[in-house]
Order: C-alpha cells, then sequence, then structure tokens
C-alpha cells in the first residue's frame, strides 16, 4: 500500500463554501479570496455558480467575479452550471472550466435540484456537448456517496451508477461527495472500489464533510486506496445545512497538514493558507472550522 | 491487514480532561460524570488524581471522589499516582489500579514533571513494587511520542526506549500520548512499530490529542497496526494547554463513531455517550468538543 506522491487539491471555499455562508460578501472580497488562495500554491480554486440567485443569493455576482480576478499562471477557476443556461452564461463570463451536480441519493436529488437522477443526467448532456463544442473542461459531482440525509444509507453501486454516467458524458473528473459527513473510512473504501470498476481512479475525487470529524481520516484511507485528487474548503468554509453549528467541507489546512505529514506533495504553503483562513474568518466574523488553524492562532495570541 | 473485531476504550475525561478545565466541580458532579460514563459503557474510567492539588487544584477532592463513586461490576477506576506518597494516598483513598505518567521527550519530562526521564523511572520503581505487593495493576503513560512542545519531533527509539522501561518496571499497559497533537497517520505507524519490538502490540494503548484535527486519522491507522486499546475524553475535556481554544484529547463520541463506522465493537451506547457529553459540556459552560456531538446536538435543535 504505497501512497502517492502527490496530491491535487480543489479548493472549494469561494463557492461551495461561501454559498453557504450567512455573510453576503461583495466582489472584492471575493476576489481578494480567491486571489490569496492562489498565492497560497493552490492550482484549482472553484470561484462561481451560475445557478439561479433565487436559491443561492451569495453567488449572484458569480459573472463580475470572474471578470475582476486576477487570473494566474497555472490556476483555473472552475464555476457551477446546473443546466445549458448556466453553461452559456459561465462562457459569457469567462469560465475556462465548469462543474455539473448529480446525486447518488434519488430523494436528494429531488429535494436539491428538483428533479430524479435520470432527468439530472439528461439535463447535463447538453452541458457536455456545448462544453466540448466550446473546448471546456467539465468536473461532475455526484452527492451522497456515503450516505443521504433523508434515505440514509447509500448503495455503493449506486454511486458507481451516477459516477459513471457522468464520466460516459465526458466528465474528466468525478468528485464523490460525503455530502452528510456520515462516513467512516472503510465505508470510503467500499465506495471507491465499487467507483473504481466504472471510472479510473485517477479520476476520481473525494470531496469529504467533517461533519463528524472523520475528513481527515477518510482522506486517509482514500490515499489508501489511490485516489490522489481531494476537494477542501480553507477554514472549513460553509458549514453543514443539516446541523446548526456543525462542520461541513474538510478544511484545506487540515487537508494540507495530513498530507504534509504524510510526505505528500501538493504545491500549498500551510502557513500562508493558515493566514488566509484567519482573514477570512474575520471578514465572516466566525472563528475557522480548522483544527490546524485554530491551532496556530491559539499558539501565536498570549495564552 | 485485518482490523480488530473489538477495542477497549479507556475514557480519561474525569482525571485528565477535567485536571485542564477551568471550571473547579465538586464531588457529586464528578461522581455523577463517572456513573454516567459507566451507563453508557465504558469499562476503564480514569477517576482520579494524586498528585499535589498545589498543582492540580481541580483534583484535590480525589480521595472523596473514589469514596463517594458507585463502583460498577466490571469497571476499573484508575487513579493517577506520580510517586510512592501519590500511591500510597491513593491505595488508602480504595484505588484499585493507578497509573504513572513518564515521557519520551527529556525537555517535557524536566518541564512537566521536574526530573530527568531515568530519574522519573527510578522514582516509578518503588511505585510498581508497592502496587505488586498490593496486588494493583499500574499502567504507564508516555508523553511526547509523537513531538514534544519543546524539542519538536521525537525519535521512535525515545519513545520505545520509555515505553520498553516502563514494561520492563511491571507495567502492564503502556499508553502512548501525541501530547501536542502533531501527529500524522504514517508518524504514528512508525512510532507504533519502533515501540512494539520493545511491548506485545496487546499492551499498548493509542492516546491522540485532536489539536490539529488528526486524532481519528491516528485511530485509524493504529487500528492497522494491531493497536486495540485507545484514550479518549468525553466532549473532549481539557483542551490543549499549548494553544488557546485549541483541542486535546479526542473526544470518545468521535472515536466511538468511528469505531462503530469500522464495525469493531466497544460495548458504549454512543446516544446515551453523547448526551453525558452535552450535559457535562452544559456544567462547564462551553460546546463540546466533539464533532459527532456537535453534529447530533445540531440535528436536534431548531435551525
Amino acid at each position: 500500500m504505497t501512497l502517492p506522491a502527490r496530491v491535487k487539491l480543489v479548493e472549494v471555499g469561494p463557492r461551495d463554501g461561501l454559498q453557504n455562508e450567512p455573510k453576503i460578501l461583495d466582489v472584492a472580497t471575493k476576489v481578494a479570496l480567491i486571489d490569496r488562495l492562489g498565492r497560497a500554491g493552490l492550482r484549482v480554486i472553484e470561484a462561481a455558480s451560475f445557478v439561479s440567485p433565487k436559491w443561492v443569493p451569495q453567488m449572484a455576482d458569480s459573472a463580475a467575479v470572474l471578470a475582476a480576478l486576477q487570473r494566474r499562471p497555472g490556476v483555473v477557476y472552475p464555476a457551477l452550471t446546473p443546466n445549458l443556461q448556466g453553461f452559456e452564461a459561465a462562457l459569457a463570463a469567462g469560465a475556462r472550466e465548469v462543474a455539473v451536480f448529480g446525486s447518488a441519493s434519488e430523494a436528494f436529488s429531488q429535494k436539491n435540484i428538483n428533479c430524479s437522477v435520470a432527468e439530472s443526467l439528461a439535463r447535463f448532456e447538453p452541458v457536455l456537448a456545448a462544453a466540448r463544442q466550446a473546448g471546456i473542461r467539465v468536473r461532475g459531482y455526484v452527492s451522497c456517496a456515503l450516505g443521504c440525509p433523508y434515505e440514509g444509507a447509500i448503495a455503493p453501486a449506486a454511486v458507481a451508477r451516477v459516477a459513471g454516467a457522468l464520466f460516459d458524458l465526458g466528465c474528466y473528473e468525478i468528485s464523490l461527495g460525503d455530502t452528510i459527513g456520515a462516513g467512516t473510512p472503510e465505508a470510503a473504501k467500499r465506495m471507491l472500489e465499487a467507483v473504481a470498476g466504472r471510472v479510473p481512479l485517477d479520476c476520481l475525487a473525494g470531496h469529504y464533510h467533517d461533519t463528524r470529524g472523520m475528513a481527515v481520516a477518510n482522506i486517509y484511507a482514500s490515499l489508501q486506496c489511490g485516489v490522489r485528487t481531494f476537494d477542501a474548503s480553507v477554514a472549513g468554509l460553509g458549514g453543514c445545512p443539516y446541523a446548526k453549528g456543525a462542520s461541513g467541507n474538510v478544511a484545506t489546512e487540515d487537508a494540507v497538514y495530513l498530507l504534509d505529514g504524510l510526505g505528500i506533495e501538493t504545491g500549498v504553503d500551510l502557513e500562508a493558507l493558515i493566514d488566509c483562513a484567519a482573514w477570512i474568518s474575520e471578514v465572516l466574523e466566525r472563528p475557522p472550522a480548522s483544527k490546524v488553524s485554530l491551532a496556530k492562532l491559539g499558539a501565536r495570541s498570549p495564552p
């Protein structure tokens, strides 16, 4: 069981994170966040969403954010696109990579995007076709990969089915989301083994929520399976919509601390990242949801 | 790599946890905490300390706690004893198991117990001899097993040396403490492999702090090495003396959630444990330092 030498981190704080934060930020602050993350060494920074602002008010100014950000060489800034209309808006705003989001759970698909899993895949088909035409890469998200807030346990085969369908449609990478942070390491391994039967391991990403403190262990277990891409959110931005005061996305700082400790290269400067986490947490008027940042900031401040 | 079918949890909240909590509790509250933990299914509950109250004021009433607690069949209530005088006080108070604490770091030994590592071992020798005479089992703690607040990195061989010495003196179990919560899974494995060359794996316990969110992953890695005993503190009681506002001992709830998810038997009822964590956190007027408890309590309360 050899761990990978290098891991790609996908920073989802400015999109998946911020969209669940109650305090609405202006364009300049969002751009500053994206810029600080790029300076800390992150190479994929999810920056925008073209979902209706009726559902996600924080993301209403996504076109302005994409227009204002200073693109760094070698860094990509994906935008979330729910359908063809969203894709066209993203393209017009200058997006060069997009993401679509499906679910491994029928109930979650209905409640979250108001359609069945099959209908969502049909809706992504023209997005993938248009993206191919425009030379734009598309990432696919699968939610509820380790459990659903409505259905409970989700069969690994159901995750493999949706992941495989997204891959067949043309997604270059499939991010497997433990949306409710219910998963534990052996469950993650069973799920990954099932999905790896349909999608090459190199095209899979772990997207783990730390709601029950299991995300770091799930990343470690996934590394043991050969997964080399992980999503994370600076300062744990976003929280958990299913439990008040609970954690959501694993904090990027915690993921980097783990990977640094394992001798795995990420290209990220942990100190710069903690500075960024401290700054955005102050902006949002809440402590960082990262134990690594809390330990560092606690050690910096007088006892 | 087969995981064990069953794990023994050593609950250290009423001693290692409480001694770092600023709010002083009365005997009745401490006894109620110990009783709730026993009812939740914990079979080893560290209950008292016979260190000078000058150093640890919270533990000044340890004799009264041991006298007042209702001993449950099959449950042991160890007491910490720094030297022969402490051991005799513990014995007089009715302790039936004790623990001594050494360090893998010279600097930490000097700062924490005011003597060298060798001197500390010499001090434990008469404790072990007296315990043997009295038919009392002695557990040994080794602090700084994955790093020291003063020396930084600690060589696995240094941990093995102290653990081996405590085992040779007659300790039946050696608890390996990541005192500053700096360890990551592969470092934990390297340390355990070194120690297992001196002490049988079945006599080792992992005592991991969650200061940087790594404790659950370190437990998982240790299970993969064959370790079957882990220390944990309900509600993460105790915090971290080295970083203000940071986590200390891994929360028992988080350890149990992991073990439940891995299909490993602990005998602990997670719901009862979360109730206990919620109660003691309210008593101490702070939120539980357990993501599992926070998720559960957040889901219980209206959004």
